[in-house]
């Protein structure tokens, strides 16, 4: 088998064999197929696409070129949740204690970020001396005697992807809906979860912009899942805007703990409930997603979800002071506000500007060697649909800085007003099984 | 300016500018980018295209990557020609004198063959003594002297297509029009020619089977030529059959020499004197193609053409007794009879089977370390159209061992026999200018 060949057939349109999508996989990863015949065949297959079954194929061989994770030592399903990501999505913090008080384990692993605020496992380093470095042993010991724990993840998982992504990234190969649906499900599959609730985002602040794509990636995800035996679905989720109104890190838990103690914060409380029901019923504990979802519902009323979120954070020996007293999260020195330049309705939030204005103020990290400053953020006063006056603040900039005018140049940039009031969007799109 | 943004807008379709493609060339030929980022923009031009700007720019810049040659020491105006090359192609060895015998300086850079039978300088080289390495300086003045030198390539011309080439050979980007195009055109441009004509074979023996693909790739040459100032013109002649009647190297030159001593072999006559006629016109010599044509078919005639060869062979040290009695040239020890297995006409000869037949007997090289044996090689006794008897020979394999059972197997593999007529081809399809 020659990989020359492999990059032809694909160029032609022809459909790869599983042969053939191994070869090149364990021969990419082992370093005898080079990365300039990988990148060919990454463009050809940009151009002529996979079908579900190579699709499918390539994210099998992906898994297989590392390590898995065992988590059959923890009873009961395992039920694992995947976010394409957006900005003020602290969706992970809310669905995990949900889920758990439902009596369902949650082995959460997850990523530091490089991107406008950290990731989950920044945010919950808001948390003085919270721990997410843990072996896999103590980590499904965690699972089982708390039913929730969020670590980093251990072990070579999926490096055929990790090398490939590499790669895509400097070769205008990225945007390809089988390579991207490959990659997230390659790491999902890795980490052990029998099933798996996908939150696809969608709008103008998600990696797709469109309903379609997301649609299409979230289809493709799906089938992965569901050809490599896993029980897969779907939620598409908006993202025209920051989720929420708080982004950066503390302040991103502190909206979380606040949803957990009952606070109606509508697109985060509902996105949440929706991903935490589907993940339940897939997980055998309900028949139906309404009897799921309402029963999460006396969760958060009955205090049994915050508590959940309390118990963690204690088994991982952060400060669960910080949590019953919000005002005890890292704070920034200075409050600058933001205000409006004109009376009308905010008819548009670019989620990424605001992203970007977060990490201008130290939230995100531009290169892997920043140091993220778990302070600072912006809080939103005002989201799509609500109404300013003229010079009313419409949001915060916490700040360490006395003045931070990038950031408020950018956040300003990131709102549209309008004179009329903008459509609603639905929160939740589409379910994909 | 960064390569990938250079990968994503051809991706997207859109059109390089002629920074992008500088940057793009000066860049892989210096190092600077590597080779993974240009195999996958080679494999967007594939998908996407190349204007004929981007084209003509491209092949700029792989020129102005390394040497070019200077002809300006030659007196008159320097006429080159390059064929795409195709089974029995011989038609340098006529045209070269042709054209010399018109007054037309001819000034041939050639190279080796990796292929079926050896390139122009193999084939010159069963010439015994025949020197085809000299200095640019000993070139230009036999030039001047004689009126025609053929020799090997001096400098480094092009590097950049010579990198590049090498990358598409492993990545399947070799068969893109633009690509094809601009690769041919930059070698013949940095040989410091004025006028071109290109012979592009179209046919089952030529890399373009189709006349629609050999159109595309006359027109994007002739496109590239005229761009960068240099008169250019494309004859597209049929290759769907070896040329003549000799394949290999010594018989090759053999058959050269017939024609320029007035020998009738058809398609080899009317293919060197349309393509010598139009180098004629090109250079100024005559004003219209008839002409041109009609006193060249006098200068075989009168022997003025055959004493221009005489004239190289001497100038470059070659024993002329070789070419003026041809039974001197190298010759094998056996002539093996090839027998038609039924009665009928030939339909059909494949020419790339043909020339494997010929490699098998020693006249090509399968590897650039292989040796040629110049006195190997065919001859056909019968072309397309002719008839044959049950058992009559329709071939000689010239070979050096006693028997050449590959050979003749890959030979009868060839040939097709029916029991019509075929339609007869045309020679020549078309004019490009």
């Amino acid at each position: 088998m020659r990989m020359v060949d492999i990059i032809q057939a694909k160029r032609n349109g022809k459909t790869l064999t599983k042969e053939e999508i191994n070869f090149f996989v364990e021969g990419y990863t082992n370093g005898t197929i080079p990365d300039y015949q990988a990148s060919a065949l990454l463009m050809a297959v940009y151009f002529k696409g996979m079908s579900a079954e190579e699709t499918a194929t390539l994210t099998e061989a992906m898994v297989a070129s590392g390590e898995t994770i065992d988590l059959s030592g923890i009873e009961g399903p395992k039920v694992d949740k995947h976010s394409t990501g957006g900005v003020g999505d602290k969706v992970t913090f809310i669905v995990g204690p949900l889920v758990a008080s439902a009596g369902v384990p949650v082995a959460k692993m997850s990523g530091r970020g490089l991107g406008h605020t950290g990731g989950t496992l920044d945010k919950l380093e808001a948390i003085d001396g919270l721990e997410i470095e843990m072996s896999i042993d103590k980590f499904i010991e965690q699972v089982n005697k708390t039913k929730l724990a969020v670590a980093g993840q251990t072990g070579n998982l999926a490096p055929a992807d990790k090398k490939l992504y590499a790669l895509r990234d400097v070769t205008a190969t990225v945007d390809s809906i089988p390579l991207i649906a490959g990659s997230i499900m390659s790491k999902k599959l890795a980490s052990g979860a029998n099933s798996i609730v996908l939150d696809v985002k969608t709008g103008s602040g998600a990696f797709m912009k469109s309903l379609e794509d997301s649609e299409a990636l979230a289809t493709e995800m799906v089938n992965i899942g569901k050809h490599l035996g896993r029980n897969t679905i779907a939620v598409i989720s908006d993202m025209n805007q920051p989720l929420g109104y708080e982004i950066g890190n503390a302040n991103e838990i502190k909206e979380a703990v606040e949803i957990l103690q009952g606070k109606d914060v509508t697109d985060l409380r509902v996105i949440s409930l929706t991903i935490a029901a589907h993940m339940i019923v897939l997980a055998g504990k309900y028949d139906t997603f309404d009897e799921a979802y309402k029963a999460l519902e006396g969760n958060i009323e009955n205090g049994s979800a915050f508590e959940m979120l309390r118990q963690m954070v204690i088994a991982q020996g952060g400060d669960v002071n910080q949590v019953d007293d919000l005002t005890k999260l890292p704070q920034a020195s200075n409050t600058i506000e933001v205000k409006a330049p004109s009376a009308g309705f905010v008819t548009a939030i670019d989620a990424e500007s605001v992203g970007i204005a977060a990490m201008y103020l130290g939230a995100g990290r531009a290169t892997k060697e920043d140091d993220i400053d778990h302070s600072v953020g912006i809080t939103l006063l005002k989201k799509v649909g609500d109404e300013v006056a003229e010079g009313e603040t419409f949001a915060y900039l916490l700040s360490n800085t006395e003045t931070a005018e990038d950031a408020e140049k950018k956040l300003l940039s990131a709102y549209t007003f309008g004179t009329e009031k903008p459509e609603e969007r639905p929160l939740i799109h589409k379910i994909i099984k």
